[in-house]
């Protein structure tokens, strides 16, 4: 209510000064509103009662004028995110949120059609069950691998030349091409985009994918290069702003010696604590919006519009409790109070010859929002009390906004937060050191980033492209590597939170150190016992239950049939009267290499006839013969190893013992089983062994 | 012999001018020795005779002064040269050389004591053998697996807090982050120094290393920094010189359209061809310069002496071919010609008013060259004829000092002949294209550099981080990768070729095409039979033969022994009267978990008496009991995936079919056996089959 009564007088005041001196406007933006107005003033200045009806009248204009922006602010805002959402909940939902820690776990081998309802999936997929459960298990076993083998593709358009991507590798490289062009794109780095993907995105690394993300990157950096050529007249909006680099400081000199190691620091180690602090906060915001969402899609939708809501009030309701900044004539080539749309000195309800700074950081695209945080040699500009406001609205909005039903992302909020919260540490440190305001901005935004999602070189580059300015280097590694370090310990990053909290199965870089307790055969043991078929089997059996390993009755492993091709075979009927070996030529020419790369089957969609029942298959062309396998007695921690490394999708366990009775398959394991919270739901007594992983 | 007469005939023209005008000097460099000459001439310039006679002696003089320069430069150039190649020829062979590819190797798993002298270690290691010759071959087995567990810091002073370091991941990672370190020192390119050990030396890649080597890089440049800031007084000759950024072109606005595309394709091409050209020759040298240097220590030392002078006398020499260019008055705040030790105009043989280009490049450090040839808006200082001659000249030098036994890098070298080549090409583009000829030959170092080294990522941010223009990025990029493809269509990266040359096991990523062909059965079978040892063993057949796999009596594969851990037992005389099993405990309080680490130890220092032998030792405690298996039908291929992915040393193969009259173990094989090289030696059928490797 009062700053209701702070505008009143400021406007009062406003038209008595824009009186006397003979100025007929006094704010650029409400300007041709006014002409009229204060035209008819001028005229009746001679009759007192007239001027102060006027001045009601025109600040009850003025009160609907900034009613009247609200509200179409807020419409907007409100409609785009109505839409957003709509086609979040109803059409895509994996489209909501930034999207890589699911990309990170495709990369990772994960390859689950909709990764998004957690529970669900995990429930299905969790491939330990007690024994004695065994008949339930043994269909979410064949449900785990039923849906596993299906590609992201097979629900989308197929077009021929697809078919060449038909196989994971191709699919994984394209993907990590594809992300490290998108963070090349949104912050025109290209190498950082490059590094972006090799250090946070992709799991297996070859130097052909090296060069191949970096040459996607680099067609996308001539291509935006080129459009921005062509966009310099301006005819393209916003789009090119600030050129090939977006915040650029290379313009200010870095004096800085060894005494600056110490605000560095500071710096490093505050960016790690609220780093780490945000992830918490995070995690427990997504676990609430987790309950919500779960309530269905209208909730979903009503909690993306009333954030949506929320964030244009506090948008446009927070500058007017900021006081209005006297301009600062002596700064050369400045116009102050701005006009037009860019610009650091906004005049959003202040006085001529005075501007808002709350304003001008929040009435902005985020872009312009954080040229202004960066800005050299310009300690007056913001004022603690503003930047401290917008600090904590961008803590409140980042929390809240990102677990909603929209495409999100976290990289610009947390340089925001970063920036704004560097600037003040830079303003409080100011009497202590010589290093700019606008640097500690930066550097803050380096610290923020390192200590929510635990990046050092990727950070490093996307910085240094960012902000155009080499020598910066070295403090910006140490803040980077402080932060990091400091942040990792209190929790994971990010991106890894939101993995384990999404349920995905990722499969970490090293396994835990209590893996080495357990061995590979104790996990077998709590499976449902392998199906297993002869080489040339009856149709009647594969349909029953479709099996996964395939011995024959020798007693000797022939190899592993994909349950895909079984069904493959039953859908072609491929059967044989008697039971005999088939040769290459058939299967060639029965199968082709696009069809056995085919997944998507189920089957349900497999009819069999009651005499078709009683023919043979030979399964020995479909066969792998030679699976990568593990001994009984290896322990969990090195079967992993080879897992991961090697990047398998089911592994087959040997017995320690080979001897004629024995048979010749303990079980087989999947990356579900491999699953540290899987095993330990499982185990709980290794819960007590288990210490908290180091060197990663 | 005429340039001595041209020689002359420019130093008389000197006197002559120097004569009219009142000058007493016309050379900085001679000029305290010329004053009195010349005093004296002015004396008697009456008489044309003594005249003549002074020219003539001064003419001598001259000649004795820059006789006199030669020598000092050759002396210096002879005596640095002899230290080095004598230290290197008796001391430390391994300093030789740029050293990458060595620790390229040992990263990639290969760890031989002296992974210089190629045809011996490639003769003893070599694991496979036709049958016939088993005996011989055994032995070379047992030889190749006592050399293969001794690290490098075995015959190094130990302290005690390298045992800290005493397995092989750490080892590795430390390399790597000094790798990474050195190339940051060398280039004050911190980020470029962590992806050029991630892109070119590393095998595997943990994030976790990501950000150690990162850490390593930050404190180098921190230090690197602090001590800059201390030399700025100029007080450690040339250190520090060019400040954190050692060719800044950051000056020059980089204006480029789309038509620039052309210019710069050109010059990706020509750098492939160049570099790949250079990598061809290279590796033709280097073969010469074997057979030279199995000669023995003195004709490596010969041959290192004369590449010094031929060096020297070129160095020298050649700038007296050049024809002196009058100094370009236009250009601001440049001395011409210099004074002094750096700068861009030398006046080497030249009249006042004019410098000599080649000496310029010439009689400088190689920074100052690179400095001088990256000059931004300098069209006319370099002519097409200096700049041919400096280019040819540092081809021949690249080629023929690279072998010598001298430590010697390629880096500069190649980034001097690119940048000389860019150059000229920019001089002959000049008409055409609107870009600066100093970006031409930046754009050229980069090409050469892609073109012979084949990297992208890592050498665009080292040209980022040497240059400070991010401006250029975009067509860096294009360059490096157009000149890399170009080259990977005519042979490998040099340091490949330098790999194959060493004969050092290196595992590439992907396996050959034509390792799918045949199966590991297939190797097993041509190596020697494994030597097998019961659970508890008589000492006496293990001094015999150290055997590798120890499978006992009843067929069942116990695990892996390893060789060093039975000569342990050995020379601890861990022996037992009866054959018993022996507790974990007795184990424990025999052997610390460093004497297992150790190494080095030879069946030479085993000393057993007579009765000794009867003994009995129980391997149970000493056995690796898991150790990855494949079965004999997989193909090369896919173990090699298996055996270089995990990083292992030896790698089981077990029988198809197991019984109990089937022997339990194929064979067992180690890197060795998995070379192409070696598998084709003994396969040659194979090479027929043998495709190009494509997408490397």
């Amino acid at each position: 209510m009062e700053d209701i009564y702070k505008l009143v007088e400021s406007e009062a005041t406003n038209i008595e000064r824009t009186d006397e001196e003979e100025d007929d406007h006094f704010d650029p933006e409400t300007n041709n509103l006014h002409q009229p107005l204060l035209k008819r003033n001028r005229t009746l200045s001679s009759n007192p009662l007239a001027i102060v009806g006027a001045k009601v009248s025109h600040i009850e204009s003025l009160d609907y004028e900034y009613l009247m922006g609200f509200i179409f602010m807020a419409g907007a805002n409100f409609l785009l995110t109505l839409v957003a959402a709509v086609l979040c909940v109803c059409f895509a939902p994996t489209a909501a949120g930034p999207g890589i820690p699911e990309i990170k776990a495709y990369l990772n081998g994960v390859d689950t059609p909709n990764m998004f309802d957690n529970r669900k999936h995990r429930s299905r997929c969790r491939g330990l069950r007690p024994r004695k459960r065994r008949a339930s298990s043994t269909h979410r076993q064949l449900h785990c691998f039923s849906i596993r083998p299906r590609r992201p593709d097979n629900y989308r358009i197929k077009w021929r030349w697809l078919r060449y991507f038909n196989n994971d590798r191709d699919r994984r490289d394209l993907i990590t091409c594809g992300s490290s062009s998108g963070v090349c794109a949104a912050f025109r780095a290209p190498v950082g985009g490059v590094l972006f993907a090799l250090e946070e995105v992709a799991t297996w690394w070859r130097s052909a994918l090296l060069w191949r993300t970096f040459f996607s990157t680099a067609v996308v950096v001539v291509v935006l290069r080129a459009v921005m050529e062509y966009c310099k007249s301006g005819d393209c909006g916003l789009f090119g702003k600030g050129g090939l680099i977006m915040f650029d400081v290379s313009g200010v000199s870095v004096r800085y010696h060894v005494v600056d190691i110490i605000p560095v620091a500071v710096i490093g180690v505050l960016g790690g604590l609220l780093g780490s602090l945000y992830n918490h906060l995070l995690h427990k915001v997504l676990k609430v919006y987790n309950v919500i969402n779960k309530k269905g899609k209208l909730h979903k939708l009503l909690l993306s519009l009333s954030v949506s809501i929320f964030t244009s009030v506090c948008l446009y309701g927070l500058p007017f409790l900021a006081k209005c900044q006297p301009c600062d004539t002596s700064l050369p080539n400045t116009t102050c109070p701005t006009t037009g749309r860019d610009g650091n000195f906004k005049q959003f309800n202040c006085p001529k010859g005075y501007y808002n700074d709350l304003a001008t950081l929040l009435l902005t695209t985020n872009d312009d929002a954080v040229r202004s945080i960066f800005s050299i040699n310009t300690p007056t500009e913001f004022n603690i009390f503003s930047l401290f406001i917008f600090f904590a609205l961008y803590c409140i909005l980042g929390l809240i906004t990102f677990g909603i039903a929209v495409p999100s992302g976290l990289f610009l909020p947390i340089i925001l937060m970063g920036s704004a919260y560097g600037r003040l540490l830079g303003i409080a440190m100011s009497p202590y050191t010589k290093i700019d305001q606008g640097l500690y901005a930066v550097l803050g935004a380096a610290s923020l980033m390192a200590g929510s999602m635990r990046m050092t070189v990727s950070l490093c580059v996307i910085f240094l492209e960012l902000t155009n300015n080499l020598l910066l280097l070295p403090i910006t590694m140490l803040v980077l590597l402080i932060a990091k370090t400091v942040g990792d310990c209190f929790n994971p990053s990010i991106y890894e939170i939101i993995l384990e909290l999404k349920g995905l199965p990722f499969l970490d870089a090293n396994p835990e150190p209590w893996m080495r307790n357990i061995t590979v055969g104790e996990l077998a043991d709590v499976k449902p016992a392998v199906v297993t078929l002869n080489g040339i089997e009856k149709v009647g059996r594969i349909v029953n239950y479709t099996p996964i390993g395939s011995p024959n009755g020798a007693n000797e492993l022939h190899g592993l049939v994909l349950r895909a091709h079984l069904i493959l075979v039953l859908k072609k009927k491929w059967f044989l009267q008697e039971r005999r070996r088939t040769g290459e030529w058939e299967v060639r020419e029965k199968f082709t290499s696009i069809d056995l790369a085919e997944r998507g089957a189920t089957i349900e969609e497999v009819i069999v006839t009651k005499d078709e029942m009683e023919m043979y298959v030979d399964l020995h062309p479909l066969t792998n013969t030679t699976p990568y396998t593990v001994v009984e007695s290896m322990s969990v921690a090195k079967a992993m190893v080879l897992f991961r490394q090697v990047g398998l999708r089911h592994m087959i366990i040997l017995p320690k013992y080979q001897a004629a009775g024995v048979f010749p398959v303990v079980g087989i394991l999947t990356r579900q089983d491999l699953i540290a919270h899987n095993i330990l739901s499982v185990f709980p007594h290794l819960e007590r062994s288990k210490g908290t992983k180091k060197g990663q």
